[in-house]
């Protein structure tokens, strides 16, 4: 069992799809993160602040899922970070109506005691400076540092993100994001340059498309799984990081072939993730339920071609 | 070796992409479709229509390929159809700026003796009318009817699509053209709507983002293979039924995991088809590219996780 640090906002989410709306439900990075790497045989801590609005049963959603919560601050009189949000007809775009930062606009992240030698830290999306605060205060260096962020902070903290993905194994952005960041419409191309930038390691998430892992030379694809139903794909990409890196720190194992599985898991989670509102899904998922889901990944992807 | 009837385009095409233009060059999916299927050992034949104005060049690059021409006509006087076409930058969307039909227009396929008991018939897209005169003539119920259609059919003759896909075995389609087809947004469920209109297998294809197969509750997924660079996509699709059915009609099994071997062959084959302009890529390939590639998918897609 490996010791995973999580660091991102625990927030209220409101959200509207095609299929309904909700009222200001349980999400953020770090939530979706930590829900789904409680799948794995991981001790994880969650670094975020929240405020005294957030109820305690949300708090205590994440804490039946043996996750310390020592680090997450509770900031006196403080208002949580708030997301509001209208997906379009097709889920795969979506317009943000309201963005309240609250208390994460002074947010300091303090690395527990108990973590500061954590295997894996799995850094959510936040701004450049404050991930790297976290690196900077582990005692020893991860054995594995994985960073997801996005097309904001590249618009508006380029130098700062430039810094911290130096410092970073693994870093998980979007097909768009990793064109933006290197002015290169090829994804393959796009990726080695990425590579030159810092992290070894570099998963492309395509949303519905899947998501590719690059790593040298070597490519690895890992599809979505075909749904019926896709109800809310709010935190899909968090339940993604969580179950890859969750996955990583449970089997302590940092190969290659070991990263291809972590791609399966983490996309095999979020398959569940998007089933219903928010973390609803993940809240309820059962361990059968996961590994029968394999089982579809497995038929879904592997052929048997002789090969010359 | 299994036998293979080829229906569809030959003609001319004039291509621009952001990587350079091309003067009028060999096209059509017929053309497309036989190139891929000369890589396995099928014998196979193309029933079209050509002007006089086709360069003798053009047909022998099919006939050094083995592809019986017989019932290939060339109408005297005539003009070959000729598509003009130029591809955006991100390649994935091209504006049509010139079809002429020409002797197109009053073609009547006529299936050559030799092949009236063919094992796989390849309907390439054509009017919907027209792909169901071949079956029409057959002598006898074809193991496998694969039929390529587009939105053009749905838009202008969808009566007549409607009525030759209940004669037909596997419907290759995109994703959007699935979603017209079925008023159906997930694929999943589109796949089911046409599961019940006639074929009992059905391609989606999602050009950069893969391939799916269904048939009855399974899926299979082939992705494409990530490249540096992409020249030019006409005819991917084509390239892509080429492979799928050659690679069928050779090693003549019709089981659901020899399927799946026949969508990583056509994905395969088509990743090389757009690295060239038009076929020239196609003309040149040999069988141990196309086995060395074959590797990189299997490494692409292949993982071993241990199931419960």
């Amino acid at each position: 069992m490996g010791k995973l640090l999580i660091v991102g906002t625990v927030a209220f989410d409101e959200i509207e799809t095609p299929f309904g709306k909700t009222d200001k439900i349980l999400g953020g990075a770090a939530t979706f993160i930590g829900l789904a790497a409680s799948q794995y045989n991981v001790e994880s801590a969650i670094v975020s602040v929240v405020g005294e609005d957030l109820p305690q049963a949300y708090l205590d959603v994440l804490k039946a899922k043996n996750i310390d919560l020592t680090s997450l601050e509770i900031v006196k009189g403080g208002k949580t970070f708030y997301w509001k949000g209208k997906y379009h007809n097709d889920l795969n775009s979506r317009d943000t109506l309201v963005t309240e930062l609250n208390t994460l606009a002074d947010f300091n992240p303090v690395v527990p005691e108990g973590f500061k030698d954590a295997d894996v830290v799995m850094l959510g999306n936040l701004h450049p400076s404050t991930q790297l605060s976290v690196i900077n205060q582990m005692k020893e260096r991860p054995k594995l540092i994985v960073l997801d962020t996005m097309n904001f902070w590249m618009d508006n903290a380029l130098p700062e993100l430039t810094e911290v993905i130096k410092h970073i194994d693994v870093l998980t952005i979007n097909d768009e994001e990793a064109r933006q960041l290197t002015k290169e419409y090829s994804l393959v191309k796009a990726a080695k340059v990425i590579q030159e930038m810092g992290p070894k390691y570099l998963v492309i998430k395509k949303g519905e498309h899947g998501a590719l892992l690059f790593h040298e030379g070597k490519i690895f694809f890992a599809p979505a799984l075909p749904l019926e139903e896709v109800f809310d794909p709010t935190g899909a990409g968090d339940t993604f990081a969580g179950g890859f890196s969750g996955y990583l720190a449970a089997t302590e194992n940092l190969s290659f072939n070991n990263m291809k599985n972590a791609v399966i898991h983490g996309s095999n989670l979020a398959s569940f993730s998007v089933e219903k509102f928010g973390t609803e899904r993940m809240q309820e998922l059962k361990k059968d339920e996961v590994n029968k889901r394999l089982h579809q990944f497995k038929a879904l992807t592997q052929f048997d071609i002789e090969l010359q």
